[in-house]
C-alpha cells in the first residue's frame, strides 16, 4: 500500500474526447445497464447483455417446451459443456478443445486438484498463498481431510516461487487477487513450478475476460475460472476448467460423473473416462444456466482483444489518478503498474464499508472486503471513461464531506 | 419378467369418463406441452411449466439486470438454495431444514458418501446394486480411487439386505430402478442398514414428485435427487441432498466450498463448517437454473399428494393392462404391484429402440434403454387417462403392423 502526491485529475472534457475515440464504445450497447447506475462491480458479477433474455428464453420456450427430451440432440444440449468450452478458450489463451464448461469453480478446482494429487503419488503437497480467494483453499482443505499425508503449505506471492520443492505436487494460485487486484505472471510462476516437478493450477475467475490470459503460451497445465463475473455469465453461472492437451489422458477426476464417461449412454457399471477434456464433466449439465453464459459471451463477438484489454488498464489508471487529484488520503492498495494488476482496483479506508454505501445510494456500484478494502472493478465492455471519472469524483467527494456522517445506511454483504 | 394372458382394454369412452372425474385434471393446464404430443418420458425430462418462462425472465431481467449484484440480498438469491430445499422437503417427508438445493445429482452423491466414510473410520464398504444408475457407480468408483482401502460390493437387490455386514459404512440404492421401475421399500432397507450400524443413502431421482416418499419415517439418514425429472425444473436443473437433522453436525463434505463455510462473508482463510443442513453447500448457487426448478415446484403447490400419487399409479396401471390386451407378446418388466414399482413402467422388446422411435413419429414419446427395455413415464401432474389409452393403443399398434419395417428411422440417444 502506497500514497503518492496528488497531481491534477483530468477535465471532464479531455474524458469525453476519449470515449468519442473509444473503439469499443458500442460495445456498452449490448448490456441492459440500470438508467443511473455506474457499475464497478463486474469483477463480482457481470452485468446483463441484452441478448441473454431472449436466448435464454428461447432455451425455455422452444428448444424445452416444445423440443422436450428430443433437445438433447436436436438443440445440441449434450454438446453445451465443450461448444462453450471451446468460446472461453479464446479468451484464456487455450485450445479449443481444452476448455469444458461444467459445476461451480470450487467444484472444479477439486476435480483438477484431486487429480493432480492422484497422478504424482510421490509428491504430497498443495502450495498455495494465505489469502487466497477463500472458497479455493476450504476446497483444498476439504480434500485433505479425504487424502491421507496431503499437506497443505502457504506462502506469501513474493516467496511462492522459492517455497516450491520437490514434494509440491500442484502450486495453487489465483492470477488475481480478488482483493487486492494483484496479478501474477503466468508464465514465471508456471516456469518456476515446472522447474521442480510440480503441476500449476491457475484460479482465473477474476482475469479472464478482462485482461489478457495466454495460459498455452505460459505452458499452462490446469486452471479453473468463473461464468459470472466478466464473462457476464449471470449469477452463479457455470464454470470452466482448463486442461493442457498434453495432460488430459493422464489426469481424472474423482467426481467420476456419468457425463466423463466415455460411452454415458451405454449405461455400464463400470466407469471409463472418456478421452480428452470430455473426461472431467460429471453430473447432466444445467441447460438453462448454459444458455445465459452462452449469451454473456456473445458479448465478445467481434471485439478487439488488445483494445479491450488496453482499455481496461486505462480505466484502471483513470480511477486512480482521479482518486488520487483528490488528496482523500485513502490509499491504493493495487499495484499502479497496470502489469502487476488486473481490471479492479482497490484503496484501503477504514470507513471503506460506510463509503462504499454512500456511494451506492449515489448510483455508484462497487464493493467492500474487510477489514478496510474498497473495490472497484472495470469492465472494459460496458463501461466509458465518463462513467469512471464520475464515479472516482463521487468517491473522492463522499470522503471530503465524509457523507457516512449523514445518513443511515442500509447494511448488505456480497457476493464476489 | 413376466408374460400374463389378454384382458381386455377398457373403452375409450370409460377412459374419458375417468378423465371427467378426476380432481388433479386441472394441473395439467399449468405445463406448455407441445400440441400432437403424448408426452411419456417425464420421468426423465420434466414438462414445461407455463409459468418457467415469466419467472425465469423475471430473475434474468429485474432481479439481474436491475438488481445487479444487490440481488444477493434484495431478492434473497443467497437464500435460495435453503428455500428451495424446503419445498422439495414437502415432497420426499423431510423437515424443511433438511434439505438443500445444489450441484448436481453426481456431486451430491459424492458430498454425502465421501461424509459419511470420513465419518465412520472403522468401516470401508460402500454396498451397492450392480445395474444402478451409473452416474451413481461412478461416483463411488471415482471416490475410491482417492480413498484407500475403500471398497465397493454390489449384491443383487433380493440379496441387499443380507449382504450388509459390519464393514459397510453405506448402503447406496436408487429407490425406484432407472430402467426396470422396481421399487424399493425405504423403511425395510434403512432399517436392515441402521441394523448392521451402517447409513443408509437413497438416490429419489425415479421417485420425489411420482410416488409417496417419506424419508423421515422411514428413519432416513442421507439422500439425493434430481430436480430435472419429476420435479419439472428444466434440463439439467439443480439438484438436491438431504441429510436427517440428528446427523447434520456430525457430517462434513470434502467439497468444502465457501457457500457451506459457516460465515462466507468474513473470508476467512481457513474453513469452518456452517451447523445444519447449509454446510452441504458448495460453490456459488445457479440462480437462473434455481429460479426455474422454483417455478417447477409450483406446479406442486395445491395439489392433493395422495390423489397424485393413486393417479400415477392409475396411469400406469392403465397402460399395462392396454398394452397387455393387445396381445404382442412383449414381456412387462415392471413389478405389476404398485406398490413395488414407480411410476414408469418397462416392457422389453427386441426392436424395441425401432418401437420407440415408430412411437415418437406418432406424437408418444417414451425412451429406450439398451439392451432392449422400452421405458413409459406417467407423470400424473400432467398426463390424462386418455393420453395413456392412445399411447398404448399406439403401441399395440407399432407392434401388431411391425410398423419399424416401413419407415428409415432418424437415430437418436437420450438423457435419462
Amino acid at each position: 500500500m502506497e500514497t503518492v502526491p496528488a497531481m491534477a485529475a483530468p477535465s471532464l472534457d479531455h474524458i469525453r474526447a476519449l470515449d468519442a475515440a473509444d473503439p469499443l464504445a458500442p460495445a456498452r450497447a449490448h448490456f441492459a445497464l440500470p438508467p443511473g447506475v455506474i457499475y464497478l462491480d463486474g469483477n463480482s458479477l457481470g452485468a446483463l447483455p441484452v441478448g441473454t433474455a431472449a436466448r435464454v428464453a428461447d432455451t425455455v420456450q422452444r428448444e424445452w417446451g416444445s423440443g422436450l427430451i428430443g433437445s438433447w440432440n436436436s438443440a445440441d444440449w449434450i454438446g453445451a459443456p465443450q461448444r462453450l468450452g471451446a468460446r472461453i478458450a479464446g479468451l484464456i489463451g487455450a485450445a479449443p478443445d481444452e476448455v469444458l464448461v461444467a459445476d461451480s469453480t470450487s467444484v472444479n478446482l477439486y476435480k483438477l486438484l484431486a487429480a493432480a494429487i492422484m497422478a504424482q503419488p510421490g509428491r504430497r503437497t498443495v502450495l498455495t498463498e494465505p489469502g487466497n480467494f477463500p472458497t479455493d483453499l476450504y476446497m483444498v482443505q476439504g480434500l485433505a481431510q479425504l487424502v491421507p499425508g496431503l499437506r497443505i503449505r502457504q506462502a506469501e506471492r513474493e516467496a511462492i516461487i522459492d517455497a516450491i520443492d520437490d514434494d509440491v505436487a500442484v502450486v495453487m494460485l489465483t492470477q488475481v487477487h480478488y482483493k487486492t487486484g494483484h496479478r501474477l505472471d503466468l508464465a514465471t510462476v508456471t516456469a518456476a513450478a515446472h522447474a521442480r516437478g510440480a503441476l500449476m493450477l491457475w484460479d482465473l475467475s477474476h482475469s479472464a475476460g478482462a485482461i489478457a490470459v495466454d495460459l498455452n503460451t505460459a505452458g499452462g497445465d490446469l486452471a479453473v475460472g468463473c461464468g459470472y463475473k466478466y464473462l457476464n455469465g449471470g449469477p452463479g453461472a457455470p464454470a470452466y476448467l482448463y486442461v493442457a492437451k498434453r495432460l488430459q489422458d493422464r489426469l481424472q477426476t474423482p467426481l467420476a460423473g456419468w457425463m466423463g464417461h466415455a460411452r454415458p449412454f451405454d449405461f455400464d457399471d463400470d466407469y471409463a473416462p472418456a478421452a480428452g477434456i470430455a473426461r472431467f464433466g460429471c453430473g447432466t449439465p444445467a441447460i438453462v444456466a448454459l444458455a445465459a453464459l452462452d449469451a454473456g459471451l456473445d458479448t465478445f463477438d467481434g471485439i478487439d482483444r488488445t483494445a479491450l484489454y488496453a482499455k481496461g488498464q486505462a480505466l484502471a489508471d483513470l480511477f486512480i489518478n482521479v482518486v488520487e487529484a483528490g488528496d482523500t488520503g485513502i490509499a491504493l492498495v493495487t499495484p499502479r503498474d497496470p502489469a502487476q494488476r488486473g481490471s479492479h482496483v482497490s484503496f484501503a479506508c477504514d470507513q471503506g464499508f460506510a463509503v462504499v454505501q454512500c456511494l451506492i445510494a449515489r448510483g455508484v456500484i462497487g464493493d467492500f472486503r474487510a477489514p478496510n478494502v474498497m473495490r472497484f472493478g472495470f469492465a472494459p465492455l460496458y463501461l466509458t471513461y465518463a462513467d469512471v471519472w464520475h464515479a472516482a469524483q463521487a468517491l473522492v467527494d463522499v470522503l471530503h464531506t465524509r457523507a457516512w456522517d449523514r445518513p443511515a445506511f442500509k447494511l448488505r454483504g456480497k457476493v464476489t
